[in-house]
């Protein structure tokens, strides 16, 4: 393949955007060339030193691996503790240090109400009662022997992103800005199969879901919703649900607020309207700008972050980067991802990847050649329903500030002339 | 729903097997029905003691998880060190404790031929030389900066159910007998990005892969599986590929034996032909029965194994079990997998779970109503090219039993009276 030389780059929006077929062929810091003839041959000694790793043996397998000592950055972020609210809180996923779509078990994001459960599933019991005909009790190994199924999906905090309700741009990374998202493959029953073995009476509209943790985190779901596409999920990622993620089992309610995926799941009772429960009237509520609070709020909008480059990072030289980020909608796939580098008055399309299934992170691309100069990256998701991710400006004109919940207006990323990243409103 | 009386059951084939529309209403140890207005009322303290992790708060968020203490049988198995083979050996998945089709990335099955070397990627080189216009090395952060994709792989051992090709059937679980295959979300650069930035010249026609540990792992690749779909892996399900997996990166080619996608990359070259490395010359080929050995034998074999019921399980009622397995072909996608509980009399389709992509595991389930007499489970898989999983007698006549290597025949369960399930030939 011939380099392209700059001048021919086919520009497909403003300030660098760049056609995808446009990939390769540019010098980047970092790659060398090496005369043929001396690589690995005679004289391979004066052009690579044999690292210590190549000269003995390493260690053998293990029972149950680990990331490398060299990739000691890839942590979750979690809040300082505060003793007045023991176990509360949150840690949030590193996104601009991953790729793909799938979120490991261990960078999986977490929100705490009372901490983590030390759940013995022996010593387990999910009930269903209510407006049933007949009250079931549920041993974790009963639930075993039930038909599953596995679906890749997101799961996102209501509350992520919601400083960007301020007014002013909080400084922040991908991660601790709109790192309350992950995504994962679910494996589960539905949660109708068990509804249709205690026989939901006529009456019965809603369901209440009860943790056995010690916030007893409650929260009330729709039947229509339980009986559709919910799960009691027993696995995330091909092994058991993690402690911080519901172990032995979490209701999965795909798509909707993560805080109605109720975590170590230990009641549903069937019932003729919502609970009321704490968690959805003294939180988990949407104060519009009018005061009035909307209350059952579920879906989470469509949405998409640039991960990279993003808040924080640092552009170390001029020349073409891959732009990529995520993007999801509650309320199905992702059929388009637009990218801006000019602030949002010129839009490209980025390339969506495939596997982006109903309900589950998408993650998308497109190269950017950075001039040197300021810029703003910005994306906009629209998913399969035609939703268009707002800007954040519209999505305050529509609902004012005084939200904490479901933001998911467009981010910006301000560049500035040194290569400096950060949050920008624009 | 109303239950099903055992006489209406709808059975698709012998000895059980049940339709898939039919999988409710059965008694299940494990599941009690209690009086409605006891459960959780005002006399719930007779039914139900409040656990004591539901009385105090637990523990709070944390940077990196790991599985719950109760899931401590969670491990990969690996043989025991053998002084004359240092680091050498490999670990088997827990087949029988996963579900859906991701394996976390501490239980991908590992491979070792002279152990794990433990890499600085800031010390790293891939090197591109051999039949090149221009050779090249890149560092890792150079190749940080390429367009990567993200595919869902299965990646196989060929040495996998080896043990199958023995005359008597050996004793062991599904882990042990087949637990050197795995599934992960690979992201990387596509190998003909860097091969193009480098100039194939016209007279290479294989690409010859060397690691960076102790074995100098070797392999060739024919040029155009090269430029087809083989990539350089940087993130196995998000995060950085893991040392036992070849960290900083190693190659994926995806379909093909596990050995070919060399970890610890470090070389690439462009060659003629095939470099006969030790480990495409005194193993990883495959001997006929004639005693004649064929080489380069690549793609994986149609297949599937059920998982549970699977070997060492035991069933402890009689009564309505879910039978489900995983199953793969290194030549496209699973088309249809079959289930057999008189030994291969009959046979009824199993249900397909969703995102079955090309190259990647797919599981199937099936309801069977175990009677308490002996049984033989068999799966067998049928991919998009419409290639069949042969039995393990047929693969044998066309094959002999000298073979080490790529055993894809069916694999057979047997269950006694007693429930006790273990390999068998059938």
């Amino acid at each position: 393949m011939k380099k392209i030389p700059p001048a021919t780059l086919e520009h497909v929006a403003g300030n660098g955007l760049l056609s995808r077929r446009h990939l390769l062929g540019f010098s980047l810091a970092g790659i060398s060339t090496i005369a043929s003839s001396a690589a690995f041959g005679a004289d391979a000694g004066t052009l690579f030193e044999i690292p210590a790793w190549s000269k003995q043996p390493g260690p053998g397998a293990t029972g149950y691996g680990a990331p490398s000592s060299f990739a000691g950055n890839l942590q979750r972020q979690a809040g300082a503790p505060n003793p007045l609210y023991p176990g509360g809180g949150s840690s949030r996923s590193p996104l601009q240090h991953l790729q793909g779509t799938i979120t490991p078990n261990s960078l999986h994001f977490e929100r705490h109400h009372s901490g983590i459960p030390d759940i013995d599933p022996a010593q387990h019991q999910l009930v269903i009662n209510g407006l049933v005909r007949q009250p079931l009790v549920f041993s974790y190994e009963a639930l075993l022997a039930y038909p599953m199924v596995s679906k890749i999906y997101f799961l996102e905090c209501s509350g992520n992103s919601g400083s960007l309700f301020g007014n002013s741009a909080a400084e922040g990374s991908a991660q601790s800005l709109h790192g309350l998202v992950s995504c994962a493959e679910w494996t589960g029953i539905p949660l109708a199969t068990l509804l249709e073995e205690a026989g939901v009476q006529a009456d019965a509209s809603w369901v209440s879901a009860v943790g056995a943790d010690a916030s007893s985190m409650g929260r009330s779901i729709p039947l229509d919703k339980a009986m559709d596409d919910v799960l009691v999920a027993l696995y995330q990622n091909g092994e058991p649900v993690r402690p911080e993620q519901g172990y032995p089992m979490r209701l999965f309610v795909p798509g909707w607020e993560g805080n109605i995926s109720v975590k170590w799941l230990t009641q549903l009772k069937l019932t003729a309207g919502p609970s009321q429960f704490r968690d959805e009237t003294s939180k988990y509520t949407d104060t519009m700008k009018d005061r009035r609070s909307e209350q059952f709020t579920f879906p989470m909008g469509t949405k998409s972050v640039i991960t990279s480059p993003s808040g924080q990072m640092a552009l170390t030289r001029r020349g073409v980067y891959q732009v990529t980020g995520i993007a999801w909608s509650g309320s199905g796939s992702i059929r388009r991802v637009e990218v801006s580098a000019d602030g949002g008055r010129t839009w490209a399309d980025a390339e969506i990847e495939s596997h982006q299934s109903d309900k589950a992170l998408t993650r998308f691309r497109i190269p950017w050649q950075w001039s040197g100069a300021e810029a703003i990256l910005m994306s906009r998701a629209t998913d399969s329903t035609g939703a268009v991710q707002p800007s954040r400006t519209a999505l305050l004109e529509e609902r004012g500030n005084l939200a904490q919940y479901h933001f998911h207006g467009i981010q910006s990323w301000g560049i500035n002339a040194a290569g400096e990243v950060s949050n920008v409103y624009a």
